[in-house]
């Protein structure tokens, strides 16, 4: 059973190779009724698209998407919505060397041994680009939460390197965010971020780093017990992310320090309704949401693909040596905040949904 | 749609609350023809079991399974494998007292969020006491993976508060892990880990920690393209079990801190096959396993139930205040090892058999 | 991937062998605050239970169902309901001369094509006795439909061999059904199947049949368009009956004899809604409910086993005689009713919560 | 959760309304170097697409199938398919006078029940043009099967309204149908069947019939006990095609006026396998095949669009008189046929995976 297929009843499916005729998704199971619009998507679309923010690719792709089911007369009808874009970009001769040969920490070796045959053409279905996908599929189920629930997914870069910003979860708006040549809404940081960024470009090196994520407004009793936890299903949403290494919720690896009586949220009254005085859970107990902010955390190592000499096998199992070409980015975290809020906005979309077939 | 089944194709469905009567599992999609017995899948059980290692709960659960389907003259037969254990202590009573307020930190607040009503009674289905069933099928999961390709699973305690372990990947075996009281097979950090421990049963507090598990012997090939990556069914599997805060493969957070050239793992010749020099990928490449060594680690926060006196707030919405009773584990690291390690059978056996779809 | 799973949302998981220790199911998805007593639940496992009717067989099968989880306080806790029947009759060494030869038209053979391991005890998981799950299973989504939507299920037995019974499914009752030895409404046809019933039975033989189920106070708007028709998972849930043979909606097989003009049904108002004049339809336009009566049948052939020397070839190749011996139904079609009625609950359960998903 | 799913090892999902950009699927879970062509896929559209034979409705429509992606150098790359027909004819005003009404026996008074909104321009997602991602999808799986198993699916016209053909099993093949313009191998029925259609025709009428469908060379061992049954996935697979209200397998409801030993199928040695000597069972025993040819058979009501008046209920409740206009089907049999090969395909597809899965 492959794996293109994200949420079990707001359902993504993704198809589409880097160098084929085109990239796209399929929404099932988004409710009818939903108001949106092209330019809706389009919006996130293009904050996904490499070339707006240092370190990363220059390559100009249009990437207009395109819908071609499902929505009708400005709202979702309830029945699939098929999204695709052309890819206009196929330069495949540029990767024709690396035709023979395994790029180290690349998908190169385990998809042939996987399927015998691999579309080698700029990683195929292991692309950056199968984002396309994601993106498109998760603003339909960010405008489905906006709509709803008055839910806000705010994305940004915690960290490049060594470098950290400082962000207030509570107040970080889409548009602070953006403000940010790396999408860090902490100004300061972003200076540092964009020297560390241009350091490891000058060296023909790629650099790694933090997204943050928060969701505010989600309700209350969203998350299913023992497998299908809220937490669980963030995780496997985000370390589905190409180059994703490590996931935190809350308090997350910091919590090991910790001793339970300072880890423990204190349940307190907050304007009417139950709330805690801490957030060390990241709005999630027991797997569930508790209505305050979630908080989570996705590291991304450093992309493999560097302008540095390297040395690796070929397909016939000889030692070569190789340095890697073409246009890449010294650093996907700008970028990946796209995906990462397309991530987070699916699993709450599908939680929703979960919760509300229970009826009254 | 609710949260109790994991895998898609090797399926386990899991029930039963802390209190109520009995609490087992439902395994379908085993491949007929696996030689399992039950001492085979006791043995498991009884390393999840409170009261063998230190800080864990007194309570004495004799927790012996009962298989009642599915495997015939000593073999898989291909149809459900249903097994349970019965719950011998339901001193419900102990748990009257907690029944009108909100625990912090635990699933009560949530739970009643998310249903309305609410098996208080010892965590209900929020309970440790559900490993019971990850466990039951994670050792038939297990069982196919030694059988079907000589894979080895071991976990152990690699952290306990801020004492850390050092452990090689390659050489740790179940045995060397058992020899230690904490499961650390560090034998100079058990001593310091089960200071740390009693230091904070003394003060009536818990401590959090991370595990660390090694697959061996898993075949080049596994995981799918894009959503179900290995990685991210295993972040999904490892953060479903109760108090998890983080997940990391091979670099996992290190990775923030490296450049691409230093990271990136070169292809080699060993012994015929191609494998990688160095590890930071955790064995896993895309998605999909390269055949090296499986390396994961899950950080676990301080156990929420500690012996002091905390505020919180009632059922009724006022502010209240009580102390946790009961027989209660200081950290759950050491029983924690179990359900780890059944996660990652889980997870293996459900991709060893989605690989094997494909046929020749 | 195994095929004891039955629905997306509300999800029934059985599993059991006929001479294992026990048989039983797991209900995932069901929401909470459902009233049911285990008392519901017997009542509906006792209309399976053979003996009571005539041709059935004369075991004697207490088949007290055990409930383990899911319900507390005297309501469905929303987490998953875990039921079992112990196996009481084990004599399995009426099956013994079985074990190496291949029953004609039984799965004694197909089972060994497809597992080589067969639990050749009464068939096993081929049993008829696995409707023990599907019935249990079925009355918690019977009861779930009655408390939200007044639905209401009754089937019985329309047809026995070439007799066949006039039913007004706008009247008809469990009362008027079981009022009938055989199941039938019609006291008049009851007779006569009677009849046929004690003729094939004293002739060492087995007959065939049709069952009808009615379902009323449906709501408008179930079912999924495409492959998810209501029609389409009424045809696959109750053709997943042992001995199903053809499965009919509303007019059936008798449309192909209509034209259009006679076969459409006009929409009409009835007392303030949207209803149609005739119900060739059967309840269900474009795969999805309407608001009318649901009407659907389903053709059992006559059980395999008779009391009648037959030849057929052993697991070693050689052709072979012999007679079948022990207990046996001369008709299941009476025991029959409560699996009818139990899949389209569950089938009608399943899409009322995926409808609810879509919310409001 | 949404029904445009179909599978579980292989799966389809379709997307598109009539009257909208375009219709197509996506096919994720194919193996991967399965040689396949488009012409391949573009002459199983052919046979869907309506003009071609008598009663079919006179609009030209190219339908010419676009890849998209998962196919490369020639071969299925294990990656998902993507495919679509762009929809050239889109004479929506013709539609616009049926916007405020609900046509008799079609989906638009359930749609608009079920999501609120309704793409009604030529019934949208109800319309028979959805079939276009059935058969794309089917022409893969039917690749599939060709390819590894040698598995044949002959379908072809059985009845049309009171005219039965005879048709061998063992002997039909795809140009024995095609030869005939209703698709009927039986050239004497087929005259009956072209003047029954003409007649109807004439009369501003439609009329009714049943397909039958052949599976030659199936493994043994497919389909799963209980619920997933292949004689319960064949019948919900053929009973999703629009119109369809009855299901068959093997003997089907003739099986009612069989006795047991009539109707069982007696074992016999056949060239050095087991088979059997009457084919009642129609290949399929406990739900798992048995080697022998599958037989099923679907009948489909008459198209309920005619061109005659007829009354019905407006969205706003009032009584109004209407005459179908437009091009339609006088019956959808001979096109049916693709859809109902393409199912018989998809089901049989994904078991084959689904026991592959189980390995060695």
């Amino acid at each position: 059973m492959a794996g293109s297929v994200f949420g079990t009843v707001f359902r993504l499916s993704t198809w589409g190779e880097s160098h084929g005729a085109a990239v796209g998704c399929v929404v099932d199971g988004c409710p009818p009724g939903v108001p949106i619009t092209p330019q809706y998507i389009q919006a996130d679309m293009d904050r996904r698209r490499p070339g707006s923010t240092p370190g990363s690719t220059p390559r100009k792709e249009a990437d207009q998407v395109e819908i071609l089911s499902g929505i009708f007369e400005g709202v979702t009808t309830g029945t699939p919505i098929s999204m695709l874009v052309h890819n206009e970009d196929q330069r495949s001769k540029d990767y024709n060397e690396m035709k023979d040969l395994y790029r180290p920490s690349h998908a190169d070796f385990t998809y042939r041994q996987k399927y015998g045959v691999y579309d080698y053409r700029g990683g195929g279905r292991a692309s950056y680009r199968e984002a396309v996908g994601r993106v498109a599929g998760g603003a339909v189920a960010r405008r489905l939460l906006e709509e709803r629930c008055q839910t806000e997914i705010v994305g940004y870069v915690l960290q490049v390197g060594n470098v950290r910003g400082e962000v207030d979860t509570a107040a970080v708006t889409r548009a602070t965010v953006d403000a940010s040549e790396v999408r860090c809404p902490d100004l300061q940081a972003t200076e540092q971020m964009k020297a560390a960024i241009q350091e490891v470009a000058k060296a023909g090196d790629s650099i790694g780093g933090v997204v943050e994520v928060v969701a505010r407004g989600v309700l209350a009793g969203l998350g299913e017990p023992v497998f299908d936890k809220l937490t669980a299903d963030f995780a496997k949403a985000l370390m589905s992310i190409p180059a994703a290494r490590a996931f935190e919720v809350g308090s997350g690896f910091s919590s090991v320090f910790m001793r339970g009586s300072q880890h423990n949220d204190p349940f307190v009254m907050k304007a009417g309704r139950v709330g805690t005085s801490s957030n060390n859970s990241g709005g999630i107990q027991g797997g569930i949401s508790n209505g305050e902010n979630i908080v989570l955390r996705v590291a991304f190592k450093p992309v493999a693909t560097i302008a540095q000499e390297q040395t690796t096998i070929s397909t016939a199992g000889e030692q070569v040596s190789f340095r890697g070409r073409g246009r890449h980015d010294k650093s996907v975290l700008p970028r990946a905040v796209a995906s990462v809020e397309a991530m987070v906005a699916l699993v709450l979309a599908d939680h929703l949904l979960r919760q509300n077939a229970y009826g009254e």
